[in-house]
């Protein structure tokens, strides 16, 4: 079945951080899965479309509206104005690439932030996870699936990617903020290894999509 | 042994969210703790003393410092007046009460945000989790253990103390703020029946205090 629906997907870069490195991996991870849409096209002819938000960019502050989110249905139930415009493209997308550190062993605060602020817009839709850290962010990974599975009801896939520094100079660089030499896909990386796993998890999110789409059509 | 060091105590209440039933949640647990601690004295002789934080009264921005923190050995270290003031407050307690929500089975990002601001601060330092919450925030208070007692080398009890809403009224006064009905400690609340737990639970971390003190000594 052919499905015309236009597939909407959020690369979301977790990072908050004043120096980070968060934004240039989320753009080598989307590099990795638009080379990969080439070789091997989304099921049910879906056609994709992606959008990168950069929470660091995105600036919101720390949660200040007075009401629950699961109580409000649009964008106009919020109070501020950054809150009905983050509700409004988060609404507007269909599923979800997360590609964020670990603090901590656990989610970053910016991250688990950006989360909150919503509920609603992000119920049901499918998502796939990308941590990277000194041990992979496993823990991060862990805390992020139960966060969006559980407490927001939206669809896991069942395996995270977790991208494990190879050095200490890569902690180094990742923490300065500087480049890592990751771009472009295809090419030699501290990651190469990786993309592999990236692509196969892409390839399990956009069959969810698919499937997604065609029961809404 | 008589340890003559004052030990110090922080009652954190994790909550930042504008409508919050925190604070008096924290204000119940902690007079809870210290009408115990007038029938059971802390072992070791050691003399207490609590000091209650409210996050959302500290009114941290979402974490705005270019450095690591576990990079970062004192208080004039980091770039922030409002980063200097909490590293100050934390570097002198001993220990601590974590009362928090959760949300979205998670950590509410205002408290991950004030924890991931600072690190040697945190280290070595014995710790206590009250949540509460529909389901007694079970996945906030694990999630908790993993970050303070894992990722910030803190150390962590055995049990936490999950409090349960008993019923949507609960709920709904917590969602706006309104009061429980909570204090004083030893009449009959709606979490009358978790007193015991927290006091039992109390012991443990006085013990801890106690054991930290004789060896400072």
């Amino acid at each position: 079945m052919t499905v015309s629906k236009t597939v909407r997907v959020g690369v979301i870069s977790g990072s908050t951080r004043v120096v980070r490195a968060g934004p240039q991996i989320a753009a080598w991870v989307r590099d990795i899965i638009e080379k990969d849409l080439k070789q091997t096209p989304a099921p049910g002819g879906v056609a994709l479309e992606f959008e990168t938000i950069d929470l660091g960019a995105l600036g919101l502050p720390l949660l200040d509206e007075p009401g629950i989110p699961a109580h409000i249905g649009t964008a106009e139930g919020y109070t501020h104005e950054h809150t009905r415009a983050w509700s409004r493209q988060v609404a507007a997308l269909d599923g979800f690439v997360f590609v964020t550190a670990q603090h901590n062993w656990g989610i970053p605060a910016g991250l688990k932030n950006a989360i909150d602020y919503l509920y609603n817009e992000w119920r049901g839709k499918p998502f796939m996870v990308v941590t990277y850290g000194g041990h992979g962010g496993v823990h991060a990974a862990a805390a992020l699936q139960l966060v969006l599975g559980g407490g927001l009801k939206m669809l896991a896939l069942k395996e995270t990617v977790n991208l494990t520094y190879p050095g200490k100079d890569v902690f180094d660089k990742c923490a300065r903020g500087q480049p890592l030499g990751l771009p472009p896909a295809g090419t030699a990386t501290i990651w190469q290894d990786r993309q592999e796993d990236i692509a196969k998890t892409w390839r399990e999110l956009a069959a969810s999509l698919a499937t997604k789409a065609e029961k809404a059509t």
